[in-house]
């Protein structure tokens, strides 16, 4: 039917229409670039092609099969047998609100390791859900102690400790392993870790080092789009999560909800939200991915993708902004600004002139730093040399003298 | 490097990687479906097409220029002026909770229309967010008189009046002109309307109706893939917005910091969560095809399938769920069942034989109708008469015998 066909109420209705706002012209311009920032990296070609697949119905038996093997490629990348796993439809600040909301219950103490905004975001969202936070600091670059995160457990007794992986607004990388874990379970208190930055890249091992709650990105070391987050719990968190007093204020990341979109209680399916389809097979592909190069492998892919690019930045005379080299994540990696140096034109110059991606600093790290990501598809060499090749350039044109001190950084 | 050439240390943490888990194996299985029910519906394949093109960053001026498109596009969308429009990153249950998390605080009235699940939700969550929840009834099948409603907003004087336009569980049309939003605006009430499954199908005027926030989905008229939310706010949404007392409890939906990541109060943005990249790019493309043929067509043309699925229908003596012709929706259709007939065989028999999606009921409709949508790419001519063959044949093989009465349904 043509509009001259309608009734003549309809007819009135549709002549009010305006068209003072515009609509997109023409087709979308995407250029192409190097993503060599903190994330997203640049998409595997075969995950963002899985995307342009048709949509199936997000009950639909076929889409509840990919789903499930969702939750099993996850199992793998968390190395765990909970059968608690599922993509959380979201990016990871959906991930991350999920793990608190969930976890935590109006007025339970709650401990957070802030040493980068990650941290700082998670003492906000626990406040606003009513926790009592507790902050233990540690200076931007460092990263905590298992001994003192101990300590602080059994002095406290929280219900959750919260602490961040991989710390991208700093580059550190902070140690889960050493009987955290049955520290945190002796006090009765729930491990709670931000991967988002490391998943995939450095190891994990969920069950082994005990963790309870585990939030992750699709955009990172997964090479995936943004707007999935990789999510696992332990037994003990579903207890926790099944034995709720009271409902999360969130209904959107309600997980006693979302469990039974994805099976955890009962076989049966049951509709709370419309899954996001087309990432969820972009995660499929992601993990299929991950399935044939292997955890072992693709650590140490990212490991010497990392050593790589300081093997290039110190010959450049850079130097580290993570000062204890075992604190230094592998994934993102923050570089001091020279004296002198102006950081933002060296990431301008590298868009500019070789579309490549080099980030400033974020929080703490704001103008102290560039982050540079080694992850998924760019942790590979010719991704590294074409990182350096744009810092030589970056820093030729600003006139920059190498120090005579320039060599080897010991990793 | 190989994972041999690695330390002694790194190699026994990889040699711990266990393979219990198994990953995807061999290429994704996606089947081609035509989606007739109330959505996801079938996707554009200039749609799906963008969503593999390559990822850019969240916060590079390429990619802020398309969430500009979409702002703009939007506005066209909701028929407004209003500055205030974006995507949430998520799914339509994302931009439900944003809009009652932002504008409702602690202890303030909303009154929410309930005539189907989705107002049931959002009273369950307002009171997740510790509102004053007044829950206004209607039986299924039926809408609110605007009088009815002018006369609650009078008499309670709510923070909030919250309205279904298309009420999908139940294959409602909730008028929404007709001085309401007048009413609202002098009670001091701000008019909520969800058009997740209604937007693009159906006419909405968002400044003329006096409208403050309305939510959508992408998985519908659209024609997209699940997982972004089109979102407005009126100025008086905004101030409130803007003046609120508490922050509310989800971080994630915190409208005043997303909004300076899209831009609402001042040019320069800001990060707070990573925008759906590669769902972005394939909401700018579905908003340049809405502008492409027009609102008045867009609307005409779906008016036009829901007639041509209604002749069909009553030709095989089947009749609405809605009893009143101005109540029915046209996007999401809802058919009784006829005594003996069972809903579910149908529905096997369409997708079995034709791959065809027809949905049963949700909420107080499961058991008693069918749900069809005609909905974007497929409120088209050749998707209602696959639906109509996949009725006949489902009809046909359980012995249904057509009613003498079959004929024309006035709609």
């Amino acid at each position: 039917m043509s509009v001259d066909q309608l009734s003549q109420g309809r007819k009135e209705e549709m002549a009010e229409v305006s068209n003072a706002a515009k609509t997109p012209q023409g087709p979308i311009q995407v250029p192409t670039r190097l993503l060599m920032g903190p994330g997203p990296t640049t998409a595997h070609p075969r995950i963002l092609a899985a995307q342009a697949l048709p949509l199936l119905g997000h009950m639909h038996p076929p889409f509840i099969h990919i789903m499930d093997e969702i939750k099993e490629g996850l199992r793998y990348m968390f190395q765990t047998e909970s059968p608690y796993t599922l993509m959380i439809s979201g990016t990871g600040h959906a991930g991350m609100e999920a793990a608190i909301a969930n976890l935590l219950e109006p007025g339970e103490k709650i401990i957070v390791g802030v040493n980068g905004i990650w941290g700082e975001r998670v003492a906000d969202l626990a406040e606003r859900y009513q926790g009592d936070v507790i902050q233990l600091k540690a200076d931007p670059g460092n990263t905590f102690s298992i001994a003192e995160l101990k300590a602080a457990v059994a002095q406290h007794k929280p219900a959750i400790l919260f602490l961040v992986q991989g710390e991208s607004s700093t580059g550190t990388h902070q140690a889960l392993g050493d009987g955290l874990g049955e520290a945190c379970k002796a006090a009765g208190t729930l491990l709670v870790v931000d991967t988002v930055a490391s998943l995939g890249g450095v190891p994990l091992f969920a069950d082994k080092w005990g963790i309870d709650c585990i939030y992750s990105g699709s955009q990172k070391c997964l090479s995936g789009p943004p707007g999935a987050a990789p999510f696992f719990m332990s037994q003990r968190a579903v207890d926790k999560l099944k034995g709720r007093k009271t409902k999360p204020a969130t209904y959107n990341l309600d997980l006693n909800l979302i469990a039974d979109y994805w099976g955890w209680f009962k076989p049966a399916r049951s509709y709370h939200h419309t899954g996001v389809v087309s990432t969820f097979y972009a995660m499929r592909e992601a993990l299929a991915i991950v399935g044939e190069e292997g955890l072992p492998a693709m650590w140490a892919r990212h490991l010497a993708a990392h050593q790589l690019l300081w093997k290039g930045l110190g010959e450049l005379g850079l130097q580290p902004y993570v000062p204890d080299a075992k604190d230094r994540l592998v994934t993102v990696n923050t570089i001091k600004v020279p004296e002198g140096v102006d950081w933002a034109a060296l990431c301008k110059d590298a868009m500019d002139t070789y579309a490549v991606e080099v980030a400033g600093g974020l929080g703490p790290s704001i103008g102290k730093v560039w982050r540079v990501g080694v992850m998924g598809f760019n942790a590979r060499p010719m991704a590294v040399e074409q990182v350096l090749t744009a810092f030589r350039h970056g820093l030729a044109k600003q006139g920059y003298k190498q120090p005579a001190a320039a060599g080897k950084i010991e990793l």
